[in-house]
């Protein structure tokens, strides 16, 4: 089996329950990687995938946020200054704090198990747990509603780490 | 069977072959009407329709324009014009000049059959022949994106007729 | 004397009377130098020079349209066509059609004139009637906000000519 | 007498010395007053008196940022956070923390001497230290523009407090 590293968190936001990916297998899943102070994750990815979090309905997709504070530890690194910024911004989906490294490195441990190259990042992974795409910087509207809706609809993968597209390749298989 | 209407066409520009829906089967079709001089159509409308024309692959998802002028005829009316048109714009899909009303009418033949509102109008048409979405003014890319998936990846329909979608409602069945 | 160039006019639309720069001395005048089929001029210039109409007061700001058509002749050059995307684009201010070429060129009298690059061109006349600035393509609205309020209150000239600014130089004198 | 408030400053950024209006005499004063928190500061009015600061020549125009915290005081008080958010944004301008309440409201004292209404606020001060414009919410950059342009080529004003302008009516004298 090869499903999409699972989430390793400090603390969660806008939800009562902690959430695991394994726990929505069945769900199409949208992770949106961000930090409260990198302009294009408040400018374009968050709103973004607030508007998938209101398109799709829940039961099929969810969108989870991912705080994956990296640099300005201090300055963005407070469970209350980020649930000011999510009130403000009228953010309404979970939101995860990426749980800091334990090697002494500023990447926190769900960045690292991504590899991710910095915030936004946009990640989606399909009913079966299977990572499906593992985007840096901004994605068209357009793009991203056509891969949520070939999650929903394409066939099931078997899980078995079939890692079909890469950031810019999977758009219609 | 209950296909949809089929274009009812005065002239084509930018194609060199006559279109017909019917020739069409097998691959989604998004059609676009507008007019030259409607603003939400040059704003939105026509850039959207050829944002689709370069996501998707040509082979499974076909725009076509439609100029359907129920106003300001004498304005709009002439081929050069809208050939004038289509250059500055930059677009690049197959353009039809709907076939004007015999009837006495100022609303032309392809643009009743479809009982539409206005422009833009914004039709998509499933592989079989069906008829999956016909929809007056801005639709958001997000939205969009997500019926041409779907429609692509979708079960396909037995072209029998089951006018799945309305306007707002078939985003995912 | 080395007064801004007079319009040479085939015909206004918008306005009830003849008009002359001459006979706007004392205002301040902009003129917006368009084509209906340019891109630019529809999404940018235009709606600015609108913008312009309904921010400044008429007795002290004049805007003008300038149909400067100096290709697609046959697509763009008639006057129903032109009264038909005024009233679409609810653009207001008076508009002149520039005045063709008695030298078989395809470039109007006016636009010769004022040696413009293009379309959009937008060119500001101060209120003795001095040309202050004479701009191809796109600029910013804060500027050309303080370009207009510092015709109206700054020092008059003479209108012994001296062109004071050239397209990006005269902001603050 | 009656100039625009003093500045009451618990620290600044961006800037090596103390500012003050009194020094500042001479040149036309723009403050911008804003929360890091706030979505219409962060999208409009900051990157709006960015523009300002490059459009106008800083010997004659000053741009400022005021920092007045009056929510989230756990969240937004902090000045690292502050630094990280002006590094993030490239906002170059100095920017003073407004000093907090010592009667114990949440309104920090400058936003309260100016009688603010929220963020973002954006003042204008002429250049003898008149207050001109105290406007809450967003104005369009063209109104913007040639305000300030009014106060750097109008008349000079005595600074005995002729509050010439509210919020909307000042544009052209």
């Amino acid at each position: 089996m090869n499903y999409a590293p699972e989430l390793v968190v400090q603390e969660w936001l806008n939800t009562k329950e902690e959430l695991t990916l394994k726990s929505l297998r069945g769900r199409v899943v949208l992770i949106e990687a961000f930090q409260m102070l990198c302009p294009g994750c408040v400018a374009h990815a968050l709103p973004q995938a607030q508007e998938v979090a209101t398109t799709f309905p829940n039961d099929k997709v969810v969108v989870l946020g991912l705080h994956t504070v990296f640099e300005h530890h201090e300055a963005q690194g407070s469970r209350v200054a980020l649930a000011a910024f999510l009130h403000e911004y009228r953010l309404t989906f979970p939101v995860a704090i990426d749980a800091p490294s334990t090697g002494g490195t500023p990447i926190p441990q769900t960045m690292a198990a991504y590899e991710m190259r910095g915030t936004p990042t946009t990640i989606l992974i399909d009913k079966s747990g299977t990572l499906r795409m593992n985007k840096f910087g901004r994605e068209r509207d357009m793009v991203l509603g056509a891969r949520i809706a070939s999650l929903l609809l394409g066939p099931e993968t078997t899980g078995e780490g079939k890692q079909a597209c890469d950031a810019d390749g999977c758009l219609i298989d």
